[in-house]
């Protein structure tokens, strides 16, 4: 593979890169993400000033068809309908690969990150939301309409809070950073977890109460699909050192059978924010 | 393909098959299930009976690891880490495959019932619990060890009744035969449904609520994996003309962002009965 071009486009920022042969990165570029009419302009900007490269791809959060329209996305919500991936390959006169971000994310750990080896992966990023990407049978997943992976809605409480996408209950309302931040009664998950490190009780008790609600998802995930690693990712999970362990230990009770069975290895992500952008890169090699 | 045999062992009966080239069931036997120990010896006379085929599959309820080892089973109490398939291969002088009995259900569906022609397929049984199986990408899927779909210890209520698997809250608490029972305050399922069937205004009100549960189910899995098409079966389903359209109406507005997407086909399985036992005589062709 020659370098190859990935972006991710996120909620606040695009981040470009380019990737080489062996997956390293070499280059990279940010812009300030900008509204749905100007999001072309700014993702050719990022392509030009990258330079040289021999493929281009793109990691958009939301509903994504396989085709590279995005259906809906949080973070742009006057993206609608909205066919990025023709109007990029347009506006360069070459062919864009597109597809969700968390799947990207999910495409780079498991070739280049913590689910190396791994036949069978979830890949899950707790962040503001919760996204997710999976890997069934050595293959990357897609979904039959290019939606599989849309982990955060899963219903884990179903007279539970009240979640903008209209249901009760949706996993990330618990498990998100702002789930977080909600069992602590509205303090900052950074805050939070600050003063867990400095032995604060009711912190360590949020925590605990935290790596309750992960675990419960991540076991629903190994029940319903068996993947022998589960990578966790997104911001949260910049102080793995304190949740990871929980998150096991909890884990290793709420798998279905857990005494009966292997377990995945739960594992923390290793390509921190660049995830999506390196998968978006490598896109062009798992259509 | 030659003429094949498959075996569902059931909680109560083994029915054994023989399918010919067309997936036709052109013979069957039935014998009650026996305990653990007199296994083998009642599978190799059901495989005896049934004479002449070219390959022998089973299909076994719970967790069985890939090479044919039941490591847990809810109806086999005394099968836990017992080698079916070993000992079955020995007992005949052939090699013998084996899975679970929903992911060999759903394999008969993908390939001869109601989700032909499928790319990314679900098939989940409603019955005394709820089994699942899946085909992603034009594959049928194992996990990494055999134990992918089991999806009726998804949970749903996390602070929910209570399950002998020993969470709260399990889908099949709420969406099984024995959930729809549970919801009508212990009125067995099949008179509920009369009942409803004469307009008795609480029963219908009892199979909304049934299918609100089971359609909660249904989104999540949808969410997850994004699915052409998701088959029911098992018991419940006999009933399809009541429930079905209930269920999917309601599953039409539990998926993530629903305007915004293809929704899955929820389908009525075809096979019945003797899917998973179909199932077990095309493993070979699936392994």
């Amino acid at each position: 593979m020659n370098l190859a071009v990935g972006i991710d486009v996120g909620g606040t920022k695009c981040l470009g890169v380019v990737v080489d042969s062996r997956g390293n990165v070499v280059r990279e570029v940010r812009k300030p993400t900008p509204t749905a009419d100007h999001l072309v302009e700014t993702l050719a900007a990022i392509v030009r000033e990258l330079g040289e490269h021999s493929t281009v791809g793109l990691g958009v959060p939301g509903l994504i068809s396989r085709d590279g329209v995005i259906r809906s996305s949080p973070n742009m919500v006057t993206a609608i309908e909205f066919p990025v991936r023709e109007l990029l390959a347009n506006e360069l006169g070459e062919p864009v690969w597109c597809d969700n971000d968390a799947t990207c994310a999910a495409l780079a750990e498991w070739q280049r990150g913590a689910g190396v080896g791994s036949h069978d992966m979830w890949m899950v990023t707790l962040g503001t939301g919760i996204g997710g990407g999976l890997v069934s049978g050595d293959a990357l997943q897609h979904g039959a309409h290019g939606h599989a992976g849309e982990v955060g809605h899963m219903v884990v409480q179903a007279d539970g809070d009240s979640c903008p996408c209209g249901q009760r209950g949706c996993w990330e309302r618990y498990a998100s950073g702002v789930g977080l931040s909600q069992l602590a009664g509205g303090v900052a998950g950074e805050e939070v977890i600050n003063r867990a490190r400095s032995g604060d009780a009711a912190s360590l008790d949020v925590l605990n109460r935290y790596s309750t609600w992960v675990a419960l998802g991540l076991a629903n995930i190994a029940n319903m699909s068996d993947p022998d690693t589960i990578v966790i990712g997104g911001g949260v999970m910049e102080n793995a050192d304190i949740l990871l362990p929980r998150i096991q230990e909890r884990f290793a009770t709420m798998l279905y059978a857990p005494s009966h069975r292997v377990h995945p290895a739960l594992k923390s992500a290793q390509l921190g924010e660049r995830a999506g952008a390196i998968g978006a890169a490598l896109l062009h090699l798992h259509d």
